[in-house]
């Protein structure tokens, strides 16, 4: 993690979420984002997520980006105690493969919204990459990474070869 | 709501759930359960979702029934948040008619129970018909009840006729 | 399973739905809850399982614990038969995950309540210990275990650690 | 009902139930089959399910048509206490449209087979025309009017006009 | 297969489907059921199709038990082409796991009908195990094998032990 | 239907599937594409199913589009008779909306193919644009049309106006 | 639409998107966030959809609230075309009641990022909610405004009263 | 590929669907057809989308074959700028199988097709056979190697034997 002051913090709802979540670390770190990682249960430890979605605007952070899986509460919840923007990211589970973390996630009531990216490893890459784009509004040289990287995976793309059949 | 020291909460997400929720209220009315019918909403009132989950124990509470609908947080933050039963009901939703309701209260993690019933009404029935069987467990009047009731329930079907084609 | 007076059944289609109940035979364990376990089949042993739901309010039993998979009659026929708290834990199936377990569980009419769990392992463990939290409704050092199990589960979140990326 | 023996039993969980179902009766009563309609509810009923099951064989039954809805066990307990062929009919549900139905009655494990036709009125009528089907493999009278039913449904279809655009 | 007149026809829509499908087979082995299996596609050899259903009759087949995956057409174009009962049995495909072959299967519209098993192997062996009753009905030799072949199943069942934990 | 010599065939499984089959109609028609509009049943008609498509190719038929619902065999089987290319249209279905009608046009096996639209009217008006286009691939003037129909419908976008809140 | 400098656009595919997406200008109009709503179609108006995602930084936008029903494209099409953060509405669909437009809004690949929200109405005010949040990071008065109608609505919660039954 | 002037093209939204999309490839090479195979990705190079659909009209393509998984807008997007026939295939996805690709491909709306084929590498075949199809309307040599595939085909399927059991 940086030095930096920790401007978004990846939650999830146990340490077997972390090779999915990872891929949100990554792309932070890449970006030169300041971040923390931590594992914050809504079923478990209820009273830290609590404590955490209080403490995320005083202590600075412009974003949470929170996965978990089967009946995932932890990314409504903390939208439900906190208006720093939450980004929420469906774990695959295993007999419905996310589909009930997706609804857990996505289907919020009125009033309290959660951005919800896709289900796995995509979303959780997907939610940091949006974090950088919310902060890249304010500032020009984050921005600027932004743009090299979509050029970069533009040509990434455009160099592709397929094989003869 | 009776007099006697109330022993089943029933708590929602919104009043617009009372029309499925009333169902297991009558049902507890009908057995002479004491009981409480309140709106808990986990998304907007997060804190009172907290109170009451931590003092319905203390307040001798016996069992919750929990309704709520899409992204449905309720009845697993309660559980979450108190070892009394939790029986969730999965509240009808416009779009995906129940199937997110279902998926966010079934779908808990293991070590923290929700005991789920059926979509809609005869979800909610049910729940307040286990909650008096779980009382009746040590209550043989209110056992006597259920029988009578499981009785009058198997005579209601013995009487039905079919027209003539 | 424990010399003292049997007060959950734990039951299932199958021998091979053990690997999943087994769970909930582990849980009951661990809390020193007396049980059986026993395989009872809808639809290969219909009269053992009227014989069983019959005599297990007789017999002493709190609640019974029922996993099956696919067309997953066991726990709403138990239900039927009895008014002993039936809980129910839908077993993935091959084709369809568990979904249809599920349905088959938790879908039951009004009148007949089966609390359900969530699909496979989790469910099973979830469902013990919602029959734990049942039993501790009236047995004070059965609570304090309960609330030992709930604090060390909380304990155990809290020193997860996450890699660095 | 005719005056004949009867050799078809058309069941089903509830009057309500009726609406559905009834395109069954109208189908057995079309092609002169003697049959019996009656509410037998799985759930609420379990002891005139095992009744109806164990003297189906003896009272001469052929098949059972049997619809149900939602967590639907009439047609698969049935078949576990009779080999007469069982027809299942999944009735269109409330919340999940008949999904639960169709899942509850056509997963059923190895070993105890329902035959399952389509949700709501159409597998009413089809489950029917499948009992006459069977009846008709040794019954020529029976089987020439399948087969004039058949053909005056193709007539039908033959003889159908599209409006101009 | 026996040297007797065959009564059941098996057919499928590739060889690729044998694997599920002999389920049906060896139970129609075991009963001593003279029984063909063949390989017929609906999409790659309509004419075998509509030639196997016209002579179906006319052969003396009791019963047509046909496996598909997929957009599985092959049952329900038997059953437009004859009025012998046709049984089919939804074979799980790659990306979908059967669910598009079961609705492909049971949801015949009312008039020609298909009576449909489960996905998968355990449907394979029961619509043989339904053929066997079907002709049941007819053959008190067959039908003495059919209950024997049920006890013996209850027997197998109630044999089951479970391990301690 | 036009004087000139027909192109493309619609064809549906009852006349009740006119309402959406129209919407293609309505576009041939627009278009000036000689069409025919006919009720060729899978199930009830299916000798005139091989005959029409039998007879397709001969006829000039440059395309079909097939629209039937439930387990909807009319497109595939079409296929499976002609190689003129199959447009098939799911029509939305009562219990699953559409979702079987989908499953079975679309899922076809290797070697035969169904070019598949959307669910309903919009799928039908879809067909016949495809139509449109495919014959607009050797028609410079049917093209210049397609191109005026695309322009147009651009121009109707730009020029909706939405309300003020 | 407020005379400041606009920082929110609205933009979805058709008119008949207007009953769901007016909840997020009434939203937005609420706080004071200047916002344009306009109808830009992905798949009539595709031009229209670069240009204005092109257009879109320099003009000043922060946020892009898109819904679309169905196969849609547009927030996708509109984040692959600019780094403004892309908030995903799925509308309510006909036949798939917005289950299509949730699967083609938030399965975005990696590196493509779509925030999305619940389907219909509800993601429709909460899209507008988020945006507000976002821009509430850098501005004191519109944070002010948000707690302030936090706190307004549990307000709501909190005076919800239920009928006796 | 072919020296022949190319009249179908093949896209893929990354080399990672390459596996799935070479049986299209395959086909036509098998066939004769003269193709070219490409990445375009519609969400990483929407620049390189929009030239390849304005310019395959004028470079004289008849066809694209588009596949892509999950929120796939390659097929939907091209189809919006040419009116070259589009062909769409969904590749299996790894959370959601597919249904997500399926439903972001086939649910278009009215007023720009999209030919949908199935799921995986049976889909991406049978488009590139649905693209000969198309092309053999007005070449007869082309044709009649389509007859002769279908003959071969069939001939594999009559050539098909079973085991014994």
């Amino acid at each position: 993690m940086s030095d930096k002051k920790i401007s978004v913090g990846i939650v999830m709802g146990s340490d077997s979420d972390w090779p999915t979540m990872q891929a949100a670390a990554v792309i932070l770190k890449d970006f030169g984002v300041a971040f923390e990682a931590r594992v914050v249960s809504a079923h478990r430890t209820p009273d830290l997520l609590f404590e955490y979605a209080e403490t995320a605007a005083p202590r600075g952070l412009q974003a949470i980006i929170a996965g978990a899986g089967g009946a995932a509460h932890l990314p409504g919840m903390l939208a439900a105690k906190t208006t720093v923007p939450v980004l929420g990211v469906p774990v695959q589970s295993r007999a419905l493969s996310g589909v009930d973390s997706l609804h857990s996630i996505v289907q919020m009531p009125k009033g309290i919204p959660v951005a919800t990216f896709a289900i796995g490893e995509a979303g959780a890459a997907n939610a940091a990459l949006f974090a950088v784009a919310m902060l890249a509004n304010g500032d020009a040289a984050l921005n600027a990474k932004l743009q090299a990287f979509r050029a970069a995976q533009t040509e990434k793309v455009l160099g592709m070869k397929l094989p003869e059949v």
